[in-house]
């Protein structure tokens, strides 16, 4: 494949936040302005936040306007990216529905990622089907888009494995018409697994430990300012300690040289800077400050853009459906070429139609 | 619900059998002639075909038209009956998906139908998920087209039930609009399980154990001449047995009074044909003329009719190809009313488009 195409999304399951900009987010920007890519496409996947909160759709339905501002404040650029709406990708039940013929259910229950998830949200046996076959349907989007590139955390690539089990599968049984994807993995670690500003190891709506694209400044300075750092690091002269320090986790996702130059020439880098911290003598609020400006930084644009996407919400919801109206069409495409090796457009099968007059006329 | 709708169908995997005949079709027939049903719907199950044949499309894709023709030659008429290829309706496909964050893992392992077949067919650990999540989609089947009544046999009553399980989750979690079906269970018992001309409980392909419908007077006779009757009965004077009798339980699902009086007149009846049988001195070969006779009775004005339709092959897969645009009508209208319910139309749904224009204009 000369050709690269990538295929990456979200859960419309709440406001994305800063762990999700450090962690995919600027990094899919960066795709999209590469140059490298012949298509890039952005996924909302209302269908997949549906296998585990079926109960509960109205969350799923107002999320998606929100994920939507939160993609183009960051710089998606619907001229270069397909934003979609998979809901609205009918193609998709179709191809997950055949797909799921070529899998085995020890296959699925063997899924690392599956199996961590199910433990995650306490499911034990009362897994909803669709949660279950989800790694199916992630295959049927990948595929039906022929992504090439799916940029995930390393927790995901059983389930870009899975995917690459079912391409060859089918192309084996059938026809080589599917395209095997390659995971594209952040080279950053501190980005993948951002914590709470509490410094719990997930960031969570409930707990308040979150820092979203669209809070205001104010917002961010108070959350920044609360942060969790070193509970034994209580005068300015004692020694600091790194591990679990939220602070310096998200100065390890967020800072660079030049911020240094901008903010806090007196150090050359984070290396000096924790140096210093270690040693003691520096004080949790000059850091904090300093994080502060860097996400200050950072988000004033995104703000900006939102706040001008935010005027004309009817352009938004017309920026996904654009999306989803193209997405459909190559879904289609793909959905098409399936069929036709699976044999199973039988009333456009003229050679089938006439096999089987012909059989009848010879047995008369 | 004042106005009924049946749905059936079958797997086409080969052509079909006197067992199905007494067993369904004729039924069908005269469901599709009583006047008490608004809509009589029969689907050629080649998807779910295909759950356990996926390496094997071609067995299916063939035995369509066999089906076909099967089904008009015992009177299924398309003017009166839908007659559709599952595969066709792409809309049950997504309400298969939807339907699957309705049912547990759990809960389909416990189907007593889908244990029994995953014996039968010798799966264990290596079910094609396809097929373990087939009740999910025999569900969409049947509320795809609202069908209030589904002939089947007792050993499926537990996939009706699921069925009835997603309908109600559905209406209570959404909204009232999935319809709940109730099984139609065949009267005669005979008729539900006719073993093969073997005396060998199932009738197979491999085992040439079957009178097919499409086959010839000959061949028909010649089967009905090679059965499994009772192997102690060696002289007609011996007393005979009628415990796994293939004649004599053909004769219990085929024979009815009239045929006495045409073919048999020195009886009154069954029980009297066997009361003489048992004492002694019946011999097979006059039991064995009287079954055929009533079988070419029975299948003389079906191979009649199937010649006319194998005439025109092309004519055949027209029905089909215009019976499916009828059901692919019919589920989209239903598929539309779901996917309403679950409030998943976006970009048609203004009031969830005004007022979230109407939330950000708040926050300015």
């Amino acid at each position: 494949m000369a050709e690269k195409i990538i295929l990456t999304g979200d859960r419309p399951t709440g406001r994305l936040h800063v762990g999700h900009y450090v962690g995919s987010l600027k990094s899919r920007v960066e795709l999209q302005n590469s140059g490298e890519y012949k298509r890039t496409m952005i996924m909302i996947a209302d269908a997949q936040a549906l296998t585990d909160n079926m109960e509960n759709p109205e969350k799923v339905r107002q999320n998606i306007i929100e994920v939507a501002l939160d993609y183009l404040s960051v710089g998606l650029d619907p001229q270069k990216t397909i934003i979609f709406v998979q809901s609205q990708i009918e193609q998709l039940c179709e191809l997950s529905f055949y797909y799921m013929n070529l899998v085995t259910v020890a296959r699925l229950q063997r899924n690392p990622t599956v199996k961590a998830e199910i433990q995650m949200r306490n499911f034990e046996s009362s897994i909803p089907v669709g949660f279950f076959t989800y790694p199916i349907s992630q295959a049927a989007d990948i595929t039906a888009f022929k992504a090439t590139t799916v940029p995930v955390g390393e927790d995901q690539l059983p389930m870009i494995e899975q995917t690459r089990e079912i391409v060859r599968k089918f192309n084996s049984v059938y026809k080589e018409v599917l395209v095997e994807p390659e995971a594209l993995i952040p080279e950053n670690e501190a980005c993948l697994r951002l914590p709470g500003t509490d410094g719990k190891a997930k960031m969570s709506k409930s707990l308040g430990n979150c820092i979203y694209l669209s809070d205001t400044a104010d917002e961010v300075r108070r959350k920044v300012m609360d942060m969790y750092t070193d509970p034994l690091h209580l005068k300015v002269s004692d020694p600091g300690h790194l591990e679990g320090n939220t602070v310096f986790t998200y100065l390890d996702a967020f800072s660079c040289k030049e911020h240094f130059e901008r903010y806090l020439p007196e150090y050359n880098n984070l290396d000096e800077l924790k140096a210093h911290y270690q040693k003691g003598g520096l004080g949790d609020m000059k850091v904090k400050r300093f994080l502060e400006a860097i996400i200050q930084e950072e988000l004033e644009p995104v703000r900006k853009r939102r706040a001008e996407y935010e005027k004309d919400i009817y352009a938004v919801y017309d920026i996904l459906k654009k999306g989803s109206e193209k997405a459909r069409n190559i879904a289609a495409q793909t959905l098409s070429e399936v069929k036709s090796a699976m044999k199973i457009n039988y009333f456009d099968d003229e050679a089938l139609i006439a096999s089987q007059a012909e059989k009848y006329k010879r047995e008369d």
